[in-house]
């Protein structure tokens, strides 16, 4: 069993769907990242927050086996995004964006973190994700989340930063501006030409779909009578998807291993959708994960 | 091995997609189903055509097991429909809709095809579909398509003719209409409380979803990477579905044969987008179906 280091945010949340209005609850990318993944294996996590973030929260983290030394308590307030969606909650509408001690992050990798061969650089500026990485050289095994911000302001950086990393998690409308290509096919051919041999496509309810060089996996979305809220699904998912994949401990995953992290993922993201905030990721178990993995099955075998 | 009464369309489809465009080629349900499902089983059909329909392409769809004894050549033109769709590929604009000789069309059902135990009743007024029906008692397994203008149009007689039918075969956007529900689950839900136990959700590039009673099915869709013209895709699943089904001649199909019957739907439609109009129909083999419907199963097993 491999840990796994994983750079992001630790924010506040204030969101609007049709199903329901929540302010600000616990966010982040590194939030739902370490919660998920840590049903999995240990998690070290880097990021900053301000001095209101709740100390309780932090407390909770390290009970389940979730590193804080690389997070920073900074002077002034934590990062807070306000985001609204539609019925078809494939794409938030941002309304706020408070970066506050978020602006000036610059992480730091703690010595204890330097000998992880699994990293997770989570959603943040390209520029900082190639930085981490080049701290952890020992890191063989690295996926790259991002999103449609960085693609339009950063989109030469985050290029750069591709070519030094394994695997990209990204959504699906965002694999398309990025490579500018309407083709999925051929957009993840794209991505793969840049450096990662692992492309995976989130679909929202549609499901995920992964790039292994040449093979391709599909699993479908599982179908929930009750969605609420897909803030964090993309975090939950990428810590199943890692969480796994470290547990089992190689970081050159074969072609099994990898179709099976893409269902831990999933399942990690069908819990977080059908409540508002993580507090579904803190109420889990074993359990309900294997469970759940098996209805993907149940879902999906037709031989 | 059963043989399917199929009732729908035969026309002429102008179309054009950013991938290219095309004029009065040959289209509509009838002629897609039908030479979609003979490759596995044989089909009987009740269509109308005017005299300036190629006499040569009737002789093709004879030649394929097709019995055309319910195919009425009437005094007139052919029913015509331009269409155009944007790169989402997912809903076609009409542009034009010339019903022709389909305006009167009044479907007669020929003794020889009475005793048929399969029946399609494909996208048409909910009225003449009621109107098939009650023309073929023995039928025992019913699957019914319909689209958006008849539920705007028809709803009420459409939920009508649902209560004796045992399959609705949908795109997700019109399930959605229809039940006017968005949640998938909860509208499944919904029209099997109208009658049909089965629901085949389609869903365009992201596959199909099969609601059998209480339990779901879901089948990705094959990622291509040429998608030209999804006209047909539809209709080409139905006959691959129901073709399956009745090839196995068993009107109460088994859960295993109904998620291959998806699958086999899934592998024809899969051939016909890939290029404008019918002939990609034409030129498979039951090898090359062989062959797509194991690309499905190492696209979505895990296990």
């Amino acid at each position: 069993m491999s840990s796994i280091v994983a750079v992001g945010s630790l924010a506040f949340d204030s969101i609007e769907t049709p199903f329901g209005k929540v302010g600000k609850i616990l966010g982040g990318s590194a939030n739902h990242f370490s919660l998920s993944a840590s049903y999995f294996t240990p998690v070290k996590c880097i990021s900053v927050v301000g001095e209101d973030y709740p100390k309780d929260h932090l407390e909770e983290l390290k009970s389940r086996r979730i590193d804080l030394t690389g997070v920073k308590v900074s002077p002034g307030k934590t990062f807070h995004w306000s985001g609204k969606y539609g019925y078809d909650l494939h794409e938030a509408t941002t309304l706020e964006t408070h970066l506050n001690v978020f602006e000036h992050f610059s992480p730091e990798v703690p010595a204890s973190y330097r000998d992880s061969s699994f990293l997770f650089l989570g959603n943040i500026f390209p520029a900082l994700q190639k930085q981490v990485l080049g701290h952890l050289p020992q890191a063989r095994f690295v996926a790259l989340d991002t999103m449609n911000f960085w693609i339009e302001s950063q989109r030469e950086g985050l290029i750069d930063v591709l070519g030094k990393v394994n695997c990209l998690i990204i959504n699906e409308a965002e694999l398309r501006q990025l490579t500018k290509t309407h083709n999925v096919v051929k957009a993840a051919a794209q991505v793969q030409s840049w450096g990662p041999s692992l492309v995976v496509v989130k679909r929202g309810e549609y499901g995920a779909l992964l790039f292994n060089g040449q093979e391709a996996f599909s699993l479908p979305g599982l179908p929930l009578s009750e969605v609420k809220d897909p803030t964090g699904a993309g975090d939950s998912f990428a810590g199943g998807f890692l969480g796994y994949l470290a547990a089992q401990g190689n970081p050159q995953p074969d072609r099994v291993s990898l179709r099976q992290a893409v269902v831990y993922g999933s399942v990690m993201a069908s819990f977080i959708v059908e409540d508002f905030g993580c507090h579904q990721l803190l109420k889990i178990s074993k359990d309900k994960i294997s469970e759940r993995f098996q209805k993907f099955r149940d879902l999906t075998h037709f031989q």
